[in-house]
């Protein structure tokens, strides 16, 4: 397949990346923005006085564009770029190695634990916070009689020097304060700014012409040598950056400038690489298929481009109080909730105290009580409950507490419609799975009071008639005003986007309801951890009940409103599984109906004309062309750790959902609403690391294989 | 002639303006770049549920951009954009007022006396620094019996609601931290945020979408009623800005945020509106042609535009530490020298602190010591002297001590050399003019040793032995390496873009002899003043003697190496003549010669086929394209008030250089090097306000007209 494509290269928790890899396209630095950056980038050789070679990684050359209304000396050299043919791409979990001609590329971005800030030592916050990234340009010019000249440069407005600004301590160059990259001063290396790459060659002793906005480093290896440099690349947005709720990047405390950022990080050369390697060792050993690993690796650094981590406290005296948000990718929605869910596992491997962080703000700030309407009857105001917005804001603008940026009223199931169903299932899992994982008394005792609420507002939405219960969603909020409301699955037609009777939101609500159980069991509450389990009794009865023997698939809407089949309706069964309340013997246990009835559902409808594309990939609902890849990873780890369904064709499926990302997506890197293999929203998305399951599955698979 | 161009709306100190006026184009808010702003602006209003009439300021609608993949309920009812033929425009001063059917659209940059940070009270600072704007709505429904809608609205990423972040004291929208605008709250006012502004009058109750990026405000008019709306428009730019020498805006002292700024302009509008009103009605009075007044007005608003009012003491417990920058337009170098001395007249009216706060940073950071070549004689290094750099960095940036941006070595004489011996007569003719219209002690004592340095530096420039100099440079820096040094006409042929043996600089060479005499004379140094005038004499000799009889002119090249007819060759006179050293009998005195030459030289070259383009309009030199607005303006005033020339066809011409910035320029508002008409670079340009000289012509004709 094309090695052309972009990788988000982020450093953790700073909404900023270094895209690169989709050729013929502009790439590079951005941060605050859910989209790649905007520079042309210059990375290559020159062999004496020849010709200039390149990374195809800019757009198709025009003239090096000179103000002043005159004309400098043209060059006559040509550029000759690297195509496919010559470019052989190895992404690792935590690396991106480029090989073409003499060069060799490779884009460190390690990560792994990331610290609470309130509990530990701040050196450790620091170097994990630290906005920047490392990379090794690798240049040889051994068998030649000739010099050589490495290159790696960029086009961007506001360039300078930061040998000037760093008293001689950093050769590189920067945009304004926000974002740079050098080395430390070693012979045979020095930065410059022209007006285009090929300025850079022309043999001036000055090659700091501070008006042009190409600008980057000159290597100059010998004949006959091999010659590696380390380049630290790094971002600084200073200051409060967020409205709505005041905060500034967590590393601010830490990094006054971005010369700070990038000398501490070449400083710390040897470890991020030695942690970046350890990583990719770990993907690289796991029991994963190529392509698989491929997903894991663009989906991790898709997921840290967009992560935010920051810090309430403005001013270094006061202690760090610590807020973590993970944006919408190009949406750039804060802690979409329906996002926060499917990021829980990798979160909860990595920074467990920022699910809890979010989880707290979702009550704190981003909670509401609404009352219910039945359909149809817009007049009839019923008892609703608590529940949680979709997201808590957009672009870095924390929205009004109690409310999202994306839910508007009056919308019958359409896109933009209210998802308080789906937000308070997505509550009550994330909390069951963070308690389950981590033990955390403290978040236990302090959102105790919280369950029982909980539990009554996802009843309320059922029936106001505890007699008139099946334990499904069968009411809105009446924040929808005269509408409905709607799925995560919000681009769909009804199978999936709409909430009531919802197959999908019916498996949630289950498992909402077998959580909240066990949790207020936890607390002592042995009556309301019996009304919850009855309610699970009865989702799981209404689900199995709907299973349709003639066409051997349960109905996406339970009603037959909707006679589409649809992969999500297996989604709850996650939940509870991880918290070890779906036990081993779970096909012959309390939900055994349950997991039998969905194992047979998942069965059916893995079939082409179903829920299979002709070319492979999965199709989430029959009736539709869109497919979420996150949540393809999430239900395939379902299917094979709790259903223990045998997937058919699983490695020509994989190489499909490849594909979409190489092919369909490409520029946008990780991309989430693919309609047939094309991605039509959600590019540039964090979601994807859903698929960090799969490492779970790997563990178990080995163990039983030992076994 | 068309209203179809760009006015830089702009506060005093803020490198930030709100660009508006060329039809078909983006423009609006922005801030830190030297270009319009890149938003849609949606400003009109919609008759009863009827068509949209906008002003022609958005670029040709495309369908709005929903994003998500999803169609929104198509807006069927077309927009109506009014033309030219609907569109009265009157530019004042400080003030752009725009009428189009029912609506008045009128913005104030109101500006006067700016004060020093250092000496008045903070309230003053604050006042005159609050980076703000006020414009005025005005919405005319009499004689129609259906509800009237008006429209504020603009196209830009990250925006937000300004009500929820004021506590409900402002209602608007803000992009990100940076620029907003906004109302104080009133009955049928309202902020929006849609998709696009017919998603704004879609009905809804909530018409605050935060995912959409197009904002604004709505204002709602009854039948038969006549309103008017005051808006804020602002900016806020926080922290450290520059790099090199650090520092922030001025206003971040007294504005800690957007919220500030807006809330501060609308308290104070009444007296921002009088003082627009103010300058208004002076430029309205002035013995000005109105294609004069037009081009005084528009030059104004890009001088403001282009103005950074800074503080280098980044706490506010230090005190006022301020910082004066004026970036040049598009190329964003910062204080360019030859540019300064043109703003010199203007900013001696508004802020003669800020000439001395540039021309102490010049001398403290941005001089240099060097040697002189000859041309033809590379490895000889005779002594050379003192002087100054082209600009003090770019694009925020200040570049190192004693560097600019600009200046480059081994080029001859071309575009990006450098300018040392121009840049020396700069200081020299700003010192002169400076203390002569302040009288300001502290900065003679503070510089009076550098007067003998000046005047060595300018001597060794001439010739080595004190016997062969004839007032005129013939030598180069050696900082320009195997080069020749050019002056500010950098673009142009050798007429004017060679420095040495050039007529223009041998004008400013004599003028800086003059000066020094001068100054050196008040601070006692009776004989190195008699140094400086006996090398004015030789000046004004070599000038005089170079006088063709055959062509009845000086050729640009004193030694006749270029024999094109220059305008330039008077700008010299200008600084003796506003210090008041050449006195009424001027032509008779001891510059006497000098003078009349001149005056011969500008009457036998103001010809069409010489220094008059065909359609009306000064060239600058006669074998050249390029002419430089400014510049014309500046030797107008000097043909005048100087030489009393009789100048040809006055109106035709003036009229000529308003359809250069109209018709030429337009998208950039003032432009400064025409090609026959049309920018080719100086675009968005603040050196127009030279013309500020002509008032000083009207005033003296008044006083002539009444004597």
């Amino acid at each position: 397949m094309t090695s052309s494509y972009n990788v988000q290269h982020a450093p953790v928790g700073a909404f900023a990346s270094f895209t690169l890899g989709s050729f013929d396209r502009r790439g590079g630095f951005a941060s605050q923005v859910g989209r790649p950056g905007d520079s042309n980038l210059y990375i290559g050789y020159r062999e004496g006085d020849g010709d200039l070679f390149l990374l195809p990684y800019f757009e198709a050359a025009r003239g090096p564009d000179v103000p002043f209304g005159v004309t400098l000396s043209r060059d006559t050299r040509r550029r000759r770029v690297f195509g496919d043919q010559d470019i052989r791409r190895e992404l690792g979990w935590a690396s991106d190695t480029i090989r073409a001609g003499r060069l060799t590329l490779a884009i460190y971005s390690p990560f792994g634990p990331i610290p609470d800030p309130r509990t530990a030592p701040p050196a450790e916050v620091a170097a994990r916070s630290c906005p920047a990234l490392i990379a090794r340009i690798e240049l040889d010019n051994t068998g030649r009689s000739e010099p050589l000249t490495g290159v790696f440069a960029l086009e961007a407005p506001s360039l300078r020097d930061l040998e000037t600004a760093s008293d001689g301590r950093l050769v590189g160059v920067a945009h304004g304060r926000r974002w740079g990259f050098a080395v430390r001063p070693e012979a045979g290396v020095r930065a410059f700014q022209a007006f285009s790459p090929e300025h850079a060659f022309d043999g001036s002793a000055d090659r700091l012409f501070r008006l042009g906005k190409t600008g980057g480093l000159l290597i100059e290896v010998p004949p006959g040598q091999k010659r590696e440099v380390w380049i630290a690349l790094g971002f600084h947005d200073a200051g409060a950056i967020t409205t709505g709720v005041e905060a500034r990047y967590a590393y601010t405390r830490y990094f006054k400038g971005l010369e700070d950022v990038l000398s501490f990080a070449l400083d710390r050369r040897e470890a991020l690489v030695a942690e970046a390697a350890q990583r990719d060792e770990e993907l690289s050993r796991a029991a994963l298929s190529p392509a698989q690993k491929w997903l894991l690796a663009q989906a991790t650094h898709g997921y840290f481009g967009s992560t935010e981590w920051l810090d309430t406290a403005l001013d270094d005296a006061s202690p760090p109080a610590p807020l973590w948000v993970v944006n919408e990718g190009e949406y750039e929605m804060m802690n979409t909730f329906d996002l926060t869910i499917d990021h829980l596992f990798f979160e909860l491997r990595y920074a467990p105290w920022a699910v809890r962080n979010v989880l707290d703000l979702y009550v704190d700030r981003y909670s509401y009580r609404d009352r219910v309407k039945r359909p149809g009857a817009p007049g009839e105001l019923l008892p609703g409950g608590v529940s949680f917005t979709h997201d808590m804001g957009v672009s870095n603008h924390f929205s009004p507490a109690g409310n999202s940026s994306y839910e508007r009223p009056n919308l019958d199931a359409a896109c933009f419609s209210y998802m308080t169903y789906e937000q308070l299932t997505n509550w009550i899992c994330c909390a069951g799975v963070y308690v389950a994982r981590t033990g955390d008394e403290e978040f236990l005792e302090r959102h105790g009071g919280l369950f029982t609420e909980l539990l009554a507002s996802l009843s309320h939405r059922d029936a106001p008639e505890p007699g008139a219960r099946t334990g499904v969603m069968a009411l809105d909020s009446d924040r929808c005003g005269t509408g409905a409301e709607i799925t995560t699955y919000d681009s769909l037609d009804h199978s999936l986007g709409r909430a009531r009777g919802n197959l999908y939101l019916a498996g949630k609500g289950w498992a909402s309801y077998v959580i909240l159980a066990h949790l207020l069991e936890s607390r002592g509450d042995a009556q309301r951890a019996a009304e919850a389990k009855a309610a699970a009794r009865k989702a799981a009865r209404a689900i199995a009940a709907a299973f349709d023997e003639r066409s051997g698939y349960i109905p996406a809407l339970l009603d037959g409103g909707s006679t589409s089949a649809i992969i999500p309706a297996i989604e709850g069964l996650l939940y509870p599984h991880v918290m070890g309340l779906l036990d081993e013997r779970a096909a012959g246990g309390e939900h055994g109906e349950l997991v039998q009835v969905l194992r047979r559902h998942l069965s059916a409808v893995l079939k082409p004309g179903l829920c299979l594309f002709p070319e492979g990939g999965w199709k989430l609902s029959s009736s539709s062309d869109n497919s979420w890849a996150s949540k393809i990873a999430l239900c395939q780890h379902i299917a094979r750790a709790v259903l223990k369904v045998d997937l058919p064709d699983p490695d020509r499926h994989e190489e499909a959902h490849v594909r979409w990302q190489i092919e369909g997506s490409g520029y946008w890197a990780y991309s989430d609403q693919m309609q047939r293999g094309v991605p039509v929203g959600s590019r540039y998305y964090p979601r994807g690391v859903t698929a960090i399951l799969w490492l779970d599955e790997a563990r178990s698979g080995q163990k039983q294989a030992r076994s």
